[in-house]
């Protein structure tokens, strides 16, 4: 397959990149930031285009890895295109790209850094596409990079993206309150490393309802009320302790 | 060494399960719970005592791994053993356990299920002791358990327990508030599966504030008003939504 590449953030990078170690060729890409399209043009093999007019109208696969909110006005850009048009964003409907005929959402459900190399074919990709001919070919696609492709559609996706955003963004902020609280007495992060994968592991194969621990599930009043006096001085930490304390006592 | 473990929970089943591995001569189990007290004794070839007035006073080792606030009565129990006293707890004092000429603590910065097996090796051992002779016994047998052994006083374990309930049992029952949101709309939790096993992974190189994404990292407000609207039959997700949003903002 020919595909050009929209974008050159961690989405758009790995995904790419990943296209290309299956042997598809990519031909051209496009970046809002000229600095990052020559990176990743050049790891890629492709050209860099500076103008969304000089797009090659005949590829066979066009990646939207953008900002959300970018996505409309590029769409509106791009000339009349042949090809499967798809965007990779959880919180964005599959509408956006209606005036393609050929069109669909390509959502991988991981959190990408530039840094990390990830294995593609552990990585759930939701699809969802406008007929069955789109829907055929993005499967096809979808399972050559994933053995976990899940049909979702726009109102579904949106619900796993946010789902995501507790299981994954509000995770790693709570990982960052935790390296806060041993910061500030001199402790070091790497002490709680262990503790976060075993966390992690665990719901790998149980719900997590059913291996919650610490003082809130076993309505340990005592230790709640020594952890919040040593947060005293941090009353935006406290405030996170008693809310989250407050919703395990009720999920029982 | 001879070893009597006192309590027969996740914390006691694993560490004298680790002792005994290790060839050391488990010899009484106690507990409140007498079912529980009988399966562990019979799987650590060791003898249940039904009171503790019966526990032997001449052992090298005495593991007091109980809920917090059982840990002073249970001390004031013992009769005047000559061994080691360590209690296991995250947020107790040394101090409980000062009627023993030679105590201390014994506290793994980990999270434990009993179906699970766990490499004691990787696990971080808080230990602190009350005078040279007890730190230096307690040096030995953690070092022989676990590879990361910290030499820890009492109001530090404290706040690395606080840490850890952040970064563990918040951590936990974030995942559960995902499988909630999915659960709501038929989705399966088996999809957010690797996302949270990655969130895990990035954090063991890198610290957690240099890999947030999502939403309120990058000021999307757009995306956060649309998961707000998503969130407005579920009063409690949305106020925990906005509460650690507010958070990552502010972090920024």
């Amino acid at each position: 397959m020919k595909i050009i590449c929209i974008g050159s953030g961690n989405v758009a990078t790995h995904m790419a990149g990943a296209f290309k170690k299956k042997g598809h060729d990519l031909i051209q890409v496009w970046s809002r930031d000229a600095d990052h399209a020559e990176a990743l043009a050049s790891s890629l093999g492709a050209k860099v285009v500076a103008d969304l007019g000089e797009i090659d109208l005949n590829a066979d696969l066009y990646l939207i890895a953008i900002k959300d909110d970018a996505i409309s006005s590029v769409a509106h850009a791009l000339g009349e295109v042949s090809g499967l048009v798809v965007h990779t964003s959880g919180a964005t409907s599959i509408a956006e790209l209606d005036r393609f005929k050929s069109h669909g959402v390509l959502y991988p459900l991981q959190t990408f850094s530039k840094a990390k190399e990830v294995d593609f074919k552990d990585i759930p990709l939701c699809i969802e596409a406008v007929d069955a001919d789109s829907l055929n070919k993005l499967r096809t696609i979808a399972a050559e990079l994933s053995k976990l492709v899940y049909e979702v559609d726009s109102d579904k996706r949106k619900i796993l993206h946010l789902s995501a955003v507790f299981a994954c963004n509000f995770v790693n902020h709570l990982y960052e309150l935790g390296a806060q609280v041993l910061r500030s007495h001199d402790l070091d992060f790497e002490m709680l490393r262990p503790l976060i994968m075993e966390t992690a592991v665990k719901v790998q194969t149980e719900m997590p309802a059913s291996v919650q621990t610490g003082p809130a599930v076993r309505d340990d009043e005592q230790t709640i009320l020594k952890h919040l006096e040593l947060l005293e001085s941090s009353p935006h930490l406290k405030e996170i302790y008693q809310t989250l304390s407050e919703s395990i006592k009720n999920s029982n």
